[in-house]
């Protein structure tokens, strides 16, 4: 199932795409015809999705193949807007980036644990919007491909057996990063906070369509380049790892974003390096998820 | 003029404290009293609070000497108890203290430009409330006595001149780190960001009553012992500097809380070092502004 957050007639709402993802239907609509009250909010329907009531949907949906909204009509916005807290990230958990950027100061190595870090939901662009280039504040914008786990539900301590439970699903990020902020600041939360810097979406591919442990291609293209290429199946720190040792001593929320690290082949790795600029189109593709286009501007 | 968040018959809400400080009156009350309707929760009251607004209200308390209810039958909260994101902070900002943690691996020295961080808004907790020790996820929790201050308006490329028109007042935190995760996780994220690890309060002082520049005592004490002792006018980055520097390409939003950074005298830095264990009652009071007080558990 696919979720997503759209806006239609200049209001915004979640809702569920048709089996052939031609079609949005809204989530309250989808609640109407089961005569239930459901929110407008996707971030709120999120911690009700059981697989129960994702089942009594589905069916809804095919009983009414004539209802929903044209995909074309709509304008998809990311599908979690405004977490109600910062976006969390892992830094270099794939062992082929870690290793290329390792001579670059304050970077280091290939992590021994999982290392953590935040960006701001004020940071959170949706699908063909413009990621801004902040020209006064930086001169080193960088793309990092990413897959980005959905947390379903509230879990403190949670083991790696029980992680899956706890994950609502999938989507795609790009985690833009000020490379000149993120080493003038030490820590590196204010290069990776910028406005906009965080694009994300368009669908929520719910975690019964990806069930663990899954593969998959994950891509990122500048201006049609191919820049990165690797396999989710490379992470260093595997998804349930990551969940657990999260939320160890410290509880994980309904909606909570998690960016699970991005593979070799960052600008500032390149020789010489090459940072985004004004104009520059970012593709970021993950298999079975779906494409993220950005421009810089 | 004073604010808090407060618990009253099991409902909690902003409210206004009266002059002599001894009652608290519900912003709700006030917005009655005045024919307009104020939210309920400080968070949503700080954007309206003009300084218009802020003297009819003076006026209103001053007319209405027998309403308030007295603040021995309330319980006070942190006066923000659900930040919409996580709590900004500085690291290393008092030079002393960036000296005493220099050879600690991983800390580095007197910065050149500011650090930030964040943490979590599930780490905040009240005053009176229990620091949970987490003794499965950590062994070395450390204490950091802050000036905390309370953005006031949506703001993006302050300059340093403005600064203070951002500001809606302050307030007291203490940035409880679990130094072994601090270390292990190389950025600072985690190990700053465990449940209750920050707690907020008790009071918000408007910014009226502390006009920049400001030098205000701080000190923070373990069972009754001086552990930190400073002031705040030795921020390495001052208050305009801060809030300019950080707005540089990212919004800050009213109610957006910024931690200032910590003096020398933290347990790690002691020798030997001093971990917070079960039963320590940790006192952080900053001149003016009040004393928060908490216990290990």
């Amino acid at each position: 199932m696919y979720f997503v957050t759209y806006q239609y007639n200049a209001f915004s709402e979640g809702g569920i795409l048709t089996e052939d993802t031609k079609k949005v239907l809204p989530i309250t609509t989808l609640g109407k015809l089961m005569g239930i009250k459901l929110p407008e909010r996707l971030i709120d329907f999120i911690p009700l999705a059981t697989d129960d009531l994702l089942s009594k949907i589905s069916n809804i949906i095919a009983q009414n193949p004539n209802l929903g909204i044209d995909l074309g009509l709509v304008k998809l916005l990311a599908p979690i807007p405004k977490p109600p807290r910062n976006i969390f990230c892992l830094g270099k958990n794939y062992a082929d980036h870690a290793k290329e950027i390792k001579n670059i100061p304050s970077m280091g190595d290939v992590p021994e644990s999982p290392i953590y870090f935040s960006k701001l939901p004020t940071s959170i662009t949706g699908p063909d919007t413009v990621i801004l280039s902040h020209a006064k504040t930086t001169k080193q914008i960088d793309y990092e491909a990413e897959l980005a786990i959905i947390i379903g539900k509230e879990g403190l301590n949670i083991s790696k057996n029980e992680a899956e439970d706890y994950i609502f699903g999938y989507t795609i990020a790009n985690d833009i990063t000020a490379r000149d902020l993120q080493k003038k600041h030490s820590q590196w939360y204010k290069g990776k906070s910028l406005d906009t810097f965080c694009p994300l979406g368009p669908v929520i591919v719910h975690k019964n369509n990806l069930p663990i442990p899954f593969d998959l291609e994950l891509t990122c293209r500048v201006n049609g380049e191919v820049r990165q290429h690797s396999h989710t199946g490379n992470m260093i720190f595997d998804i349930p790892t990551i969940i657990s040792d999260l939320s160890q001593g410290m509880t994980l929320l309904p909606g909570d974003i998690i960016l699970t690290g991005t593979p070799a082949g960052v600008g500032i790795a390149q020789n010489p390096p090459q940072f985004l600029q004004h104009g520059d189109v970012i593709e970021t593709e993950i298999e079975k998820i779906g494409i993220l286009k950005n421009i810089i501007e």
